[in-house]
């Protein structure tokens, strides 16, 4: 491994921040896990069985007691000082609340070493958002994971105007460590690469069905049949969940409000949620 | 087949035009070619030769002379009046000149029998822009190929407000009968479905890059990773061709006319046009 980054610690044992932990502790680093209380602790413990199972299932290499091994490497913890004092990465997944996050910034801040580089895994807030509170806007930079990690193994890797290159190539490193694909952003953007082209694309699609235009799976047949992608956009709202890209398209202009307003009504108040739920665009048995 | 169409005329024998013909006769059906002048027809025989090779080598069932055979199901003529003396369908793919395609229609109004169904391959216009000029708006509307037609075999079928319902239908189950995957636009949309979902999806990857956020290369790394895709947009974009996403963008709002400026200094000033000029975003030997 080339980085220089050995110790890390998660913040945050959610779905997504239970992946990240896991799957850094699956390529051999010694991990730490902080999350609020006892309660989301044992969570977390709960996660991270289901993890061991998942990898030991899905994962290449993982069949071989791996992902037990890995499991070991997790140490849990309530304390956030103790949590950080002697980390190289403080990989960050709590909420998307704002307040939330600037208040774990500022406690970090003074508890952890000077040191120590700061990621987060925010998908909705750019790093600069949170830069001030940092205490190291030039150890502060976005690094942000995909859902099902070991599978989507993008790590699409954002810095501010403040952040160092050499942290920044830092992180590049660290990233291509624990096995992901890194995706550099060479200045801030909304949504970073993916949400960027997924984003427009999933409401192109709306609009084509919510318009009367086309079926859904008319729409997931032509993109399918015209680029040899093994789903279409319909396909990926189920895979998603519908209420992600509602959320998203809720809070855009006028066009797309009225696209949310259309996936509400159809779908989700009808319990239509996507695969999760059995039946979004499809329904699943 | 549950087609009530037998007999076949294709109008104008270029690129698409070449390959709707020969796809129908490889489907069985006695087709009529008719092209302008002699030398347009002796640059069809061409297209259709090398379309003898091309499905030899490339679609099942043709290797075994089946693609021969096709070739000799296709009578050439330049005498529009004979060509459709007798059609049950006329399929118009000649240039996207809104003039041009008029007269055509103007001339096939009085031309062909009152039972032709006539449709148009257009891209870019609407059947309700060429409907006065049939002579039959109730059997007048748009099916819509892709090219390589043996490999990408949606057709994409719309039809005005004055179509008759009982006519789309008979051009669905023709677009079955020669292979297609008929894609049922319930109403006129600009675009259809794919290029609804390609135009904003290459439009958002242009951004990226033409913006300094990300490098093509892993624009498109993201996209397949996350959508299992085989390609990304940039790979689409040098499919493709820059030239025709260059000219969507630059008849657009003021943003995608930046977007094309960039394809147009960046890539296609230098001749780099995509996969067929040997380079576009990416380098082919």
């Amino acid at each position: 491994m080339s980085t220089q980054i050995r110790r890390v610690t998660v913040l945050g044992a959610g779905v997504l921040g239970s992946q990240i932990a896991f799957q850094t502790a699956f390529k051999g680093f010694d991990v730490v896990v902080y999350d609020i209380d006892d309660k989301a602790l044992d969570k977390a413990r709960e996660r991270f069985d289901q993890l061991v199972a998942t990898y030991t299932r899905e994962v290449k290499g993982a069949a071989d007691g791996e992902a037990a091994a890995a499991r070991h490497r997790l140490a849990l913890t309530a304390d956030l000082g103790q949590a950080v004092a002697d980390a190289d990465l403080v990989i960050e997944a709590v909420p998307e609340i704002l307040e939330l996050k600037q208040e774990i910034y500022r406690k970090l801040a003074s508890l952890a070493p000077a040191k120590t580089i700061f990621v987060t895994n925010s998908s909705t807030l750019l790093p600069s958002d949170l830069e001030d509170w940092t205490g190291r806007p030039d150890r502060f930079l976005a690094l942000h994971f995909a859902n099902r990690i070991w599978q989507f193994n993008t790590a699409e890797v954002m810095g501010t105007t403040d952040t160092d290159p050499k942290v920044y190539d830092d992180v590049v490193e660290f990233a291509k460590a624990i096995g992901m694909v890194p995706i550099e952003l060479h200045k801030e953007k909304a949504g970073y690469v993916l949400n960027s082209l997924l984003v427009p694309f999933l409401a192109a699609a709306a609009e084509l069905a919510a318009g009367g235009y086309a079926d859904p799976v008319d729409v997931d047949k032509t993109w399918r049949i015209a680029t040899g992608a093994p789903v279409g956009p319909f396909q990926i709202y189920d895979i998603v969940g519908l209420t992600t890209p509602y959320n998203v398209l809720a809070h855009g202009d006028a066009e797309a409000q009225k696209l949310a307003a259309w996936l509400k009504e159809s779908y989700i108040d009808k319990g239509k949620l996507g695969l999760a739920s059995g039946e979004g665009f499809y329904t699943y048995s």
